[in-house]
């Protein structure tokens, strides 16, 4: 028997480790200092009333033989699949019913769609970026090259037609930098696609924080993208579901090469690697899309998004070039006097007891820069941003 | 880009769909008869009071902000890891907690696992088989050989030490087979499998349903066994979580080769391809391995396993040779008359108007057998047993 080598070659990430590290030693050196943490991509706020009721309805129906389920379909409940369906259709996108896949989360189908490609494809990522594009590629012995994202083009760069890729990966409103895609944006990529015969994997997991000042909601938004795309979103940011557990995936129909079609291959990838979502946390998903519960994860979604606007508001007084903390929950931040990131964590550790995450942790284009999030309380983003002006007013 | 085009060498599996099309034609036709279903592998009991006690307590959890569970452990939380060790521990077995991965069942963790493969290991596979262990290699680009199991193995093939093998899938109690290998032939493959230098994966997934005649319920009772073999069990049947999703992978530290360790490498797929099973599900499943969960889940097993003994009666009174029915709710039995599978599955559907399942859909040594399970209702069991008897005693 062999090991699948390719592993040797992943970088081990230390990141958050690393951050975890040194914010424990510091208090561990200084008990009597409050450290205040901006840096998690999870969330804080508890799943919403509407939620939590469908929960515990469906948990009942498990209790009783007429109303218990088993085995569900592979790609989701009907009764799911049509709430994201007419929740595509309220941004102007209209998908099939076979288009959607549920799944347990954006992570597990962004990792396992690659099943469906050959080997020898060359993939494009932008960098700095989510590790796990790159990683989940690096493991099944893919090469990886990437695009450039920089403080010049807005971290949010362009196709490059004298690069050749086969899948391109695009991450907007982007982790870790908060910028997001306008739509005239996208049909530049949409364009690079078809022409060099690429597929997007369209990670859409932060839709939910744009608001309508032209970046793009959904790749599908762009026309002809059904013949290039797949798009992964997910309940984890937009309903609070990191520890529940679920999203979706859309594979058009219409995206085709040689006689197979992306839509039969993952159908088959997933009737035979996977048995579907609980069917109680695709109860709970569906209450996300009822009138009640769209009303109680906007309330939600705002008060990260307020929490965005203070540190945001924060780095316009003072000056510092960022992207994000508008259409995101990152605020994506040039380090102020040229200082390298880490020498930024250290720092605004040592000097206002604030913990974020090096930009240089995701990719050398990330030197330099700093991500803050918006999931923290709003005490604690408040008094933070408090500390960071003391800071750096000096 | 290019399409994984592996996938155009899996065999489109008709098997369900067919047993559903032609027990669909009966009804349509014959609208006044009423057909029995003991073709289904999925359970028909609700989930156990303890557990749907526990999943409303993690519900409310899930809704008060200082409770609230955002991104879990990828290899579950430590309350369960630590009750599937202690579960092992009354069986005889000692594992570490590091060993134990919760996942969200054991056919995404059984597809899955092969990520931490290389690509040219060959794959030998019991004839007749669960088909996801072909596929899944099969879509991989792996060699599949076969080892056969028959009536004169007792469906239990023994080592052929002139095969060479690089991963071998065991699954016992077996599916569709029921039949379940002692701990002494255990012995056998972990003897041969470290003679040739091959990984075992060892689907124990419906161990649940042994009980001490001389069957062994984990291969890790077998000494050496944590040097070569991976071990993949479920809630699935234990506890009826088939649309509630989990179960659990033991990895040994042991399990070492090249400087890669299986632990490891299987650690780092999930942290990067995985975001860990619902907290709500973790917390039902825990409840399984309670003292009131305990005895619930065993009244179920119970009951299921009366329905097994009842049509394994009627095989005995019959004279019709057949493994299972002891250890296992599945009962493959020898189609009377010389008959094919196929042929058996239309003679029993149009004269007693029940429905199995045809062997041939599990492989070639399945020709001229048939599975039936024991998962139907207490009533619908009894009266297709009394149609067959009736039927066969003519």
């Amino acid at each position: 028997m062999k090991f699948n080598e390719y592993f040797k070659n992943i970088d081990e990430n230390y990141l958050f480790a690393e951050v975890a590290k040194r914010a424990g030693d510091y208090s561990a050196a200084n008990p009597d200092k409050k450290v205040l943490k901006l840096g998690i991509g999870d969330v804080t706020l508890p799943l919403a009333p509407a939620v939590i009721r469908a929960l515990h309805d469906a948990v009942d129906e498990m209790a009783r033989k007429e109303t218990f389920k088993g085995y569900g379909p592979y790609e989701g409940y009907d009764f799911l699949r049509e709430s994201i369906r007419a929740y595509y259709k309220d941004m102007g996108v209209d998908i099939d019913l076979g288009e959607i896949f549920v799944s347990d989360g954006a992570k597990s189908d962004l990792g396992n769609i690659l099943d469906i490609f050959a080997k020898d494809n060359t993939v494009l990522v932008p960098d700095p970026v989510y590790p796990v594009y790159v990683d989940t590629n690096v493991m099944a012995g893919r090469k990886v090259i990437y695009a450039g994202a920089n403080e010049f083009n807005g971290f949010l760069p362009i196709p490059d037609y004298s690069v050749k890729a086969d899948v391109i990966y695009i991450c907007s409103p982007n982790n870790p930098t908060g910028a997001a895609y306008s739509k005239e944006q996208l049909k530049e990529w949409v364009a690079y696609a078809k022409k060099v015969g690429a597929v997007i994997l369209y990670d859409a997991a932060y839709e939910c924080f744009i608001r309508g000042d032209g970046a793009a909601r959904s790749i599908y938004s762009v026309e002809g993208a059904k013949e290039c795309a797949i798009e992964f979103c997910s309940f984890s940011k937009m309903a609070g579901f990191t520890g529940t557990r679920c999203g979706y995936t859309v594979i058009p129909f219409a995206l085709e090469k040689d006689g197979l079609s992306a839509n039969k291959l993952w159908f088959r990838r997933q009737a035979t690697k996977f048995n579907g979502v609980p069917y109680i946390v695709q109860r709970g998903a569906a209450a996300v899309f009822t009138e009640e519960g769209r009303k109680q994860i906007a309330e939600n979604l705002d008060y990260y998004r307020c929490n965005a606007a203070i540190i945001a508001g924060c780095m316009d007084k003072l000056g510092i070039w960022y992207t994000g903390g508008k259409n995101s929950p990152y605020i994506w931040l040039k380090c102020p006097y040229g200082m390298g990131s880490w020498e930024f964590f250290d720092y605004l550790l040592n000097s206002a007891q604030v913990v974020g995450t090096p930009g240089a942790g995701f990719g050398k284009n990330g030197e330099g820069f700093f991500r803050l999030t918006a999931f923290g309380s709003r005490e604690v983003t408040e008094e933070a941003v408090g500390r960071i002006e003391k800071m750096l007013n000096g």
